[in-house]
């Protein structure tokens, strides 16, 4: 059977032809000029720098398996392309409806990339098994779920606007690897989904980009930029720091294994995402270190502990990349909170405490349920028959999307 | 026959250092200190931005053969250092003879380094082969005439100072196609002028950085910055999407052709280069998508039915991917520019407006007809004997022009 | 005897543990927030853009060896992300014991970035042949040396602050030098510390970046930061065009070599990082191609004349890439600063004339002879049997540091 996707594949075209008229006729009614978008040169650095991480550094960064470098970088890109165009329509229709405040211009498009992030990060975890009317259909659902998970966040559980946003990673994680595991697993003999020297070498190449540009990711919506910026490069370094020392830890030899360099270096960054206005540079020192730990930990204890008997298979380690650094960063939010508003109001306050922690676990816990649940549902969603989910055996394979013109193929 | 390009290689330093030498007497005679020269830092960085674009994307950009890697960033990164330096001269000297107003630092460098992407898309269209010395004399050639071209446009024609410069990709292309007419076709058998899925990696690489920085490249010279980056990000963003959808269209099965992404997703930015500081969103939007169209559509009526029988031999495809989105841009810009005037006027004044479109399209017919008459004449004189153009068997190859002190070679 | 390095390998995370631990103290009393640290956003700009440069660009800049690749840029990576932290930490220690001035958060974080260049450049000499707790151990020892030089510079020869940080070249090089000079002589007929083609991409890759934000780099401290980003960008133009000049000047049918475009395109921004704010540009373009020349030159003697007899083996020949260009500028310096007084002053004040030329020579002979000695004895240090050299067999070679899960190596 050379798979149910090939015949289905023509369908591509005219549902990202569909989508596109959709944007394009919001455009024209909703969509009004630069006039009231006020574009300062310092926010546009910042924003082109998001871009720049977004589109190229996590492109590279997922390109780890060996036949599947057209794909990783070539579907990251027309996710983002679509999504922020998605994403952005979303954002307005909420706020049409006056569920959210909204709609002035420059963050709504700095929001917009960032929240591609989530849909980026879910894409790595059905990296190779999903085929790209799947990828697109889950992007626009993962979006509009994103954007009434924030909804709710702002409106009933007080978190600030521009916090909401920084769940990305959180969502995005949970979400994907709810997805992935409504997908059949590859067989085990299958040695597509190995990495190569070369293709992680273009992955090394994209971590390094997303890791210089963390500082930019984490300031863009901050209210003090200078702290954000300070907290994030302090919590990186001392992250990439812990990775290279655990990865050593936990090999056999004491060598370093790349594929833990390039989760773990990251994880400082994630962490300090949510909670990234620290006042005291050693806490998100300690926060950039712990979140390493648990990143490299973490994968450890999943491959082997967690996945098999779950049968989840997160090609690209999103779980422990992105998912347990980024419970790490709320929980640490929650805690600093609570203890800052201790020292603050010297317990005199129990019961206003009480509330506090009450709102700001209750907002973790429902973008994390909510990621999970409507995770399921997407999952279940794309392997309906309509989607024709490709086989297991043309999984991580570039040929099967792609035209390769070449004589000798073989990345 | 060793060619016999191998002989006169020797004489490449002498060339460089005669350029050099007259480009530093001039520095020593024109050239003030920065106490003239305003460099705000917001300028700064698009500066750098642009510059990034050009000397790496760019460089990159052009990877796609699998024996030309180390030719094309390299060559690439020459023409750039020297046409610079060139272009920053032939400004100078059009405004000592006060054809041409000018020579306030900053624009100067600016413009210096954008008038090298007319340069570099004709480098592209005789990529592999023409030798160093045929470049250096092309790029030399072509700058001068590229200025002389926007001197006519901004005395004669009324088009502004800074709108002159954004017909580079428009006078690149049709130079650089009127060049490579010139020169001998390769051999169909020749398999040199393939990609290899790892060379076209590295040029998904540098498109995906170019992708990047348009912004910074339509809005460094335009007035009302904010309009031209929201312009040609959305426009960018379609066309990336159209590409995608043109490309599982137009190829059998529906699968994706990398080479079809490459050109088409540049297209958005490329057609709204010249109109860039459009009012209406959904106008840029609409026009990235058809300068995907064009982009998509043109590679394949051109390879098949326009080519073959003119003999011309496109090798990084510069037609479908600067010249037909740009000619695209530039009437896209005449009619916008004539819809504006006679909503305002509300045809009052017809006379006044046929005076603007003469204006407009004559300005549009120059710089094409510049282009592609100089371009002729500079193939000619590229092929004349002196220059010892590269026999056909040694196109394409980086062995040609570059040591290799390595056991085994090959890409 | 699979070398004595491999049992102690386990120590590298204890290490790693003990510093980090170290830092975070420090960080816990001393490192204050950024209330006092102001961030502007085109510092920012600048100080992103001299991350970039030093993580990814040196990173990448590096990866010349065929089976190296990992190394060069993981433990490149590592030795940044540590030596930054301990960068700030010995200013701070300088500072509190009332040596130097400093503690301006911004600057000191700026500085930092910048003091490791030095430790890169050092580590590019012994590329391939430390380990990587020799590579810590050399860092730190170099950052405190680095630092101590800066202080007596600043506080007894009168150099003033922020240009103490840009003999950063000079010191890492000959540093460097001194260091690999203890270093046993790998076999000649090992073919491991060649490149190959595709490692050379990588390269120009880096180099490329490292190009681009040179400017960025040497304006970050300057007070004119204009005059410096004009100099230092026709500086790296014209070094460029040298370049390739004498690269088919000086090898055989006139063909290019990338080894020499690699290290001659950077010389031109290495020579007027020093004398950066220059008044007139064609003194910076002139010292621009002097640095290619003595760069180029510089390759082909010391590599013929100078290193076999010391039996030196400079891996990333950091002698005449940036070494020899650290030179000529601290000599230009010298001689700029004395011609300018003495066109101020007329020859009327020979004394003065005198004492500023000793101090400026005092300071240049104190960096390169501090580099020189110190680094003798860390090269010396890095071969006690307590850290376990690498065994020469086992030089050079990715898979003595890293865990390869891929079937088939081989970069």
């Amino acid at each position: 059977m050379p798979s149910r996707y090939l015949s289905f594949r023509c369908s591509v075209p005219w549902l990202l032809l569909l989508l596109q008229a959709l944007f394009l006729s919001w455009a024209f009614f909703a969509l009004t000029g630069a006039d009231e978008i006020y574009f300062s040169s310092s926010f546009y650095t910042v924003f082109q720098d998001v871009n720049h991480m977004v589109i190229f550094g996590f492109g590279f960064f997922l390109m780890v398996l060996r036949r599947y470098g057209y794909s990783s970088t070539g579907f990251n890109f027309l996710l983002i392309v679509l999504g922020v165009q998605c994403s952005v329509l979303v954002e307005d229709l909420l706020h049409l409806l006056r569920i959210q405040y909204g709609g002035d211009g420059v963050g709504s498009l700095a929001r917009a990339v960032m929240s591609m992030t989530a849909v980026v990060i879910s894409a790595g975890a059905v990296l190779g098994k999903a085929n790209p009317v799947q990828l697109i259909v889950m992007s626009l659902l993962e979006l509009i779920i994103f954007h009434v998970s924030r909804c709710i966040n702002s409106t009933y559980l007080q978190v600030e606007e521009q916090l909401t946003v920084l769940h990305v990673h959180l969502f995005g994680a949970y979400f994907g690897l709810a997805v992935t595991s409504r997908f059949p697993e590859p067989p085990p003999g299958l040695d597509k989904n190995r990495s190569t020297p070369k293709s992680e070498l273009f992955s090394v190449l994209g971590t390094v980009f997303v890791w210089v540009f963390w500082p930019s990711f984490n300031s863009i919506l901050a209210e003090s930029k200078q702290q954000a910026v300070l907290s994030t490069c302090l919590a990186l370094a001392v992250s990439a720091v812990a990775a290279f020392m655990l990865s050593a830890l936990t090999s056999k030899d004491g060598k370093f294994r790349m594929a833990h360099i390039h989760s773990a270096v990251l994880a400082g960054g994630i962490t300090v995402s949510y909670p990234a206005e620290i006042q005291h540079p050693w806490i998100a020192m300690i926060l950039g270190l712990l979140g390493s730990v648990i990143s490299v930990l973490g994968s450890h204890c999943l491959q082997r502990c967690f996945n098999p008997p779950l049968k989840l298979q997160d090609t690209s380690g999103v779980h422990f990349t992105f998912g347990l650094p980024a419970v790490l960063g709320a929980v640490a939010a929650v805690v600093l909170h609570v203890v800052e508003e201790v020292i603050i109001k010297q317990w005199s306050d129990l019961s206003s405490l009480g509330y506090l922690i009450f709102f700001e676990v209750a907002a973790f816990c429902q973008t994390i349920s909510t990621a999970l649940i409507t995770g399921l549902i997407t999952g279940i969603i794309l392997n309906i028959k309509l989607l024709k989910a490709v086989h297991v055996s043309k999984y991580f394979d570039d040929q099967f999307y792609w035209e390769f013109p070449h004589l000798s193929v073989g990345f």
